[in-house]
């Protein structure tokens, strides 16, 4: 018996890794189900479905054309290398499938914009796999802390620090496909830094950064996939802001968010992926002063735990059928706000590389 | 009756707010005394002296000359403006004054030469106020973190963050020592920034960075000293390591240092003045993985608890009597590890100022 509450159904188009985690936010998700699976083979396909023991309902096919010409299939998950993003999300958006995309959206805004175009004239929705942006914590912080009617308003924000690191073994290094220049070309820049960005991006109520400037500590492996790299981005308005990232795929897990603002500041060291499935907490330090003779502070950080029901998968993928559901049936337009902050996001990423290319100076967005 | 185990001599040279901290201190120290206090004026040291309820065995001298020449005193804490460093501390070392000097140590290089040569021919000990290295909790740090051999050591490090800022009142912008140019010249690079400088020196065992470069955000007073800025530093020995500082007198609160490696990652918020007096923590995360699917962490942070009997600048003062006690009574040299720290952080100071000049290029040490 279909269960009348999961109202979208997908389709996973590619078996990576990362899909095992959506399959499960799909299941998870109360308004979504699994609908099919498609790899380039269909043994592929098969040995990923039983792996991650898919019902016999949901339909395995040996090709992504395939799978996007099912009628069954309302919205598809692609977690394949960012340089086929534009090929296939352009196809599924033709085929009037919604699209969620593993991030980084594209390997640059050209070949964004291409994707967008068709994504708009197709009338379907486009949301990027950001994850900690779904996590009620994410929400939690930006109502206490961003907004300034708020008791613990944290102010015009003066400083924004971000880390994305991972030690990757050395079979990551060495093939994973997010240090193959022909597969993710970004390498750290697309993967974990499209994080560190879009939390700065965030930070700053998506208002572009004035200038981008690379640091000159990027280090490429022999391809020269970008393996390691650190990031300056500065605003002017309202006050002058400035962040600094630093993402790399050979140094211990970090995934620190430090906010600073004129009244207050807010630290996480976990923003990604939270330490705990179900549970997340964030530090704020509001109002602190010195206590007499700078010795001691008049306040600690105090901790505030956020309870989530579903994981920010989940959430993710729920969020996503909310608006599916709505445009499907409910006549409503595609949300715009999440395709803008994956184009804000690549902007910046575009704009990083082309500091590189300058040998580290400023580049103005 | 004289303490005898108070064996050295403290004359303190002016009356700076800071200077009521580091008589406490003295105080504090059981090998420290304080003999006597002077100023400009007779009658600001008097009141100096009176509000600080100095014991009338405490001379009170109404000028510095003075005050050197009382044999009486065994060593100096100098808490004037920058400007006047050279001056008093080598007039001080002449007289065969030990001389603990509050940072920065010297508005550049050339002046610190000149101070340290003086200090070095007189055979006086020398150090300067950066009292958080004096916390038992730094040296817990690098006994648990940085040796190889540690069950906890991070490993080689790739990463270093810290932050020093402080939101300035409007009082202390127009008219503090720190934001005019003819006495702190140097704003909030010598003051707040001399912490993070030292710090990210500290973690790298004093290894000199081989590039210093200024972030375009550095933000100047109108009379031009520094009120706001970001700085990144790189060392390539043993793998490559970039720092990143923001300091700022525009901000709230924030005394952050983090410090990542291979292996594992320390986090402090409170580095430069610990919450509380008498006890501090810092944050170890070793050893850190992804749990299946990439769905929470294997460890969180543990949280390291340091007490400490005396007050960190209580610390400083007994360490700096011990070293004066040693040269004193059992003819030791002085120590050449102040002075060589004080020089290693002016010296990167100084390249932070030549970036700047250079419209933030990268200065090579």
């Amino acid at each position: 018996m279909v269960d009348t509450t999961k109202t979208v159904r997908f389709g996973i188009l590619g078996c990576a890794e990362i899909a095992r985690k959506v399959a499960r936010a799909i299941d998870l998700a109360p308004n979504a189900t699994l609908s099919a699976v498609a790899s380039r083979s269909k043994e592929k396909a098969e040995k990923f479905a039983s792996e991650n023991g898919f019902p016999a309902s949901v339909k395995i096919y040996g090709s992504y054309d395939r799978l996007l010409e099912d009628p069954g299939v309302d919205a598809v998950y692609v977690p394949l290398p960012t340089s086929l993003h534009v090929r296939w999300v352009v196809l599924a958006a033709g085929r009037k499938k919604h699209v969620l995309v593993e991030k980084p959206a594209a390997l640059e805004v050209a070949e964004l914009e291409q994707i967008l175009a068709a994504v708009e004239s197709n009338g379907v929705q486009f949301m990027d796999g950001s994850m900690w942006l779904h996590h009620p914590r994410t929400a939690h912080i930006q109502q206490l802390c961003f907004v300034p009617s708020s008791a613990k308003s944290i102010g015009p924000i003066h400083f924004i620090h971000s880390t994305g690191t991972m030690p990757a073994t050395p079979e990551f290094l060495a093939s994973n496909i997010r240090v193959k220049p022909e597969l993710d070309g970004l390498g750290v820049l697309g993967d974990l830094a499209w994080y560190s960005i879009g939390a700065s991006l965030w930070a700053k109520g998506y208002q572009l950064p004035i200038t981008v400037t690379a640091l000159p500590d990027v280090k490429r492996n022999s391809a020269g996939v970008i393996l390691s790299i650190t990031v300056s981005l500065l605003w002017d308005q309202p006050i002058q802001t400035l962040a600094t990232i630093h993402c790399s795929f050979l140094s211990h897990i970090s995934m620190d968010l430090v906010i600073c603002g004129s009244n207050g500041s807010v630290h996480l060291r976990d923003f990604t992926i939270p330490y705990q499935e179900t549970s997340a907490s964030f530090d704020v330090t509001f109002g602190a002063k010195f206590v007499d003779l700078h010795i001691g502070w008049n306040v600690k950080p105090e901790e505030v735990h956020v309870v989530n029901e579903l994981p920010q998968e989940a959430l993710m993928v729920q969020e996503f059928s909310r608006l599916v559901s709505g445009i499907k049936d409910c006549g409503s337009q595609p949300s715009t706000k999440w395709p803008e902050i994956s184009r804000k996001t690549q902007l910046v990423v575009d704009a990083v590389n082309k500091s590189l290319e300058l040998g580290c100076k400023s580049v103005s967005l």
